[in-house]
């Protein structure tokens, strides 16, 4: 374990919403404990969203960052007129993180961000699941091809690291299949029902106004995020390469208050379950209220079926913005690694 | 992810019953899966037990040694007077599997085969508690010193990769408390009394059956493999350096039905529970049935509470000698690729 000196590591940022703004925090607060133990010095030399962008290659003052765009609503100082595709193939930088709004239809524009950047030679962190669900394979490829880093723990649990989990419990080991809790905001809303019996559309309020939920919260509840999320897992930690149509996807918009209550007056309890084995689904199911998979509240839970070392779940909060960016930064710190030959995976 | 040709990697396994039995199993069963996906081709070049040792240096035949330990209870063909110790130091080897018998007051004779086996530059899998409860920094110290690897995945939660998840966690955050399930004999046995209303020692004969718990149970029984697992997740994961006597043990001894029933009716379970904050302890606890750490059989669960992603649990099975074996393997395929310059943690 050499202690390398602190490498500066030049960051541009795409997408600052809650994500984003939680990573530049989060580099703030542990500026000096990215120095002293792990020899990383990053340094963000452009952040752009949706309404501009703002460049400093010797560094920007994240703090000033963070505040110009709490008053102004951007954090662009003045009217930039380069799009970010533009701003990553211009701007010297060793690693994009791509935080943009998902898209799941066509992926952008957080695709063409994360292409540009892998074009560009940069390695790319992000937590849009968007691009992955739509080109998984392709851009891992052309990662490879141009010898740059892709990586995405923050775009399955947010801050609970369930596919590096899953990588540590594959070696040595096979996972030969998976249940899984993936979606925070159906998690909520089920609980809400069950516990406080709440309406669908009471819990889905309760879910928006605590800002688990969007707006338009439809891609959660009819299941589509759970199924990306499940693609995602599985093309990555499994042998199978399914794609988002090879998933059989049920929401939770059937499941009613008495379906909840009927269950746990039978020791049981309901709750959207991701599944891969022969086979790839998403639907409301029942499962015994003593499974570790049985989770309340905002959670994920994933249980991994290995072939040797039987059944491993792992349990953690499933969203939020500074739990995501706590996943960037693991990214980061493994990049960093890889690029001074210290780690392989 | 360069493709290296398949290294030789010279074992000697000192320690051959459950688990180092399962080791030689998963080694055949996943010989040419190790050549493919892992580019390791590993060799086990001496085997000692309690009463003797085979030697090879191209490589035993592990078939062959697994028949003569089932038919002669054990492995050696002929009667050997060099002591494990001399074999360590005599015999050309990469890595030192060492699976012999805990002992928690001396910590030998495993203490004594780490010891030489890192002075003698070779790096050690350990699945034994005993020397790392007495000389975790030192046994660290001495791997450092002599530029080896000291691996121990398998000490803690069996299969379950608990120090692995950690260590995952712990990047890009910080791990600053925690509780856990961590002896699964202890387990069992309260769910035994818990739900098929057994005394404690109808719960223990029902353990020692079942293969769970050792003809003398009292160090489990009593929180002391529990605490020894603790010290060792803080002194890995955590900065604070605790030992043994650090900790506040109590066991389950006096955990009767009538207290195990009574907190059912109130929708709590009693767990042993070893907690980490400002102070160490061991002692049965009361806990939420829908707590994650309520696992019931011989499970293991642990919670890590973190600085920025808040809790993070991971849940698996605590005992049995494949799941362990597979611990060793994750530990092997490590020094692999560090031997190879692959990675670092």
């Amino acid at each position: 374990m050499k202690r390398l000196g602190a490498a500066a590591l030049r960051l541009v940022m795409v997408g600052f919403g809650a994500v984003g703004q939680s990573v530049a925090k989060l580099l703030i607060m542990k500026e000096k404990q990215l120095i002293t133990d792990f020899g990383m010095r990053p340094r963000v030399v452009g952040i752009a969203d949706s309404r501009g962008a703002v460049v400093n290659e010797k560094g920007l003052d994240l703090e000033m960052a963070l505040k110009t765009k709490y008053e102004k609503g951007t954090v662009a100082e003045d009217k930039t007129h380069e799009l970010p595709v533009e701003l990553i193939r211009r701007i010297e930088a060793d690693v994009l993180i791509e935080t943009t709004p998902t898209n799941f239809k066509t992926g952008e524009p957080g695709l063409s961000h994360i292409k540009a950047s892998l074009q560009a030679k940069k390695s790319v962190i992000t937590t849009n699941k968007g691009p992955l669900a739509r080109a998984f394979h392709a851009l891992l490829e052309l990662a490879r091809y141009n010898n740059v880093h892709l990586k995405f723990s923050g775009a399955v649990g947010a801050g609970t690291p369930i596919l590096d989990f899953g990588k540590v419990c594959s070696r040595g080991d096979r996972i030969i299949g998976l249940k899984g809790v993936l979606n925070a905001t159906t998690n909520l809303i089920l609980t809400q029902m069950e516990q406080n019996n709440s309406t669908f559309e009471e819990a889905l309020k309760y879910a928006q106004k605590e800002r688990y939920a969007e707006a338009d919260a439809s891609l959660d509840v009819e299941g589509v995020d759970t199924a990306v999320k499940l693609v995602i897992i599985v093309n990555s930690l499994m042998s199978q390469r399914p794609t988002l149509r090879d998933v059989k996807i049920r929401g939770i918009g059937k499941v009613s208050r008495e379906d909840l209550h009927n269950a746990r007056d039978r020791g049981k309890g309901i709750r959207l379950l991701a599944s891969a084995d022969d086979e790839f689904s998403v639907s409301p199911s029942e499962i015994d209220r003593r499974d570790p998979l049985f989770v309340s509240g905002p959670y994920n839970a994933v249980k991994f079926l290995c072939e040797y070392s039987g059944e491993k779940v792992v349990v953690g909060r499933g969203a939020g913005g500074m739990e995501t960016a706590s996943s960037v930064l693991r990214d980061l710190l493994e990049i960093r690694d890889q690029l001074s030959g210290r780690s392989q995976t």
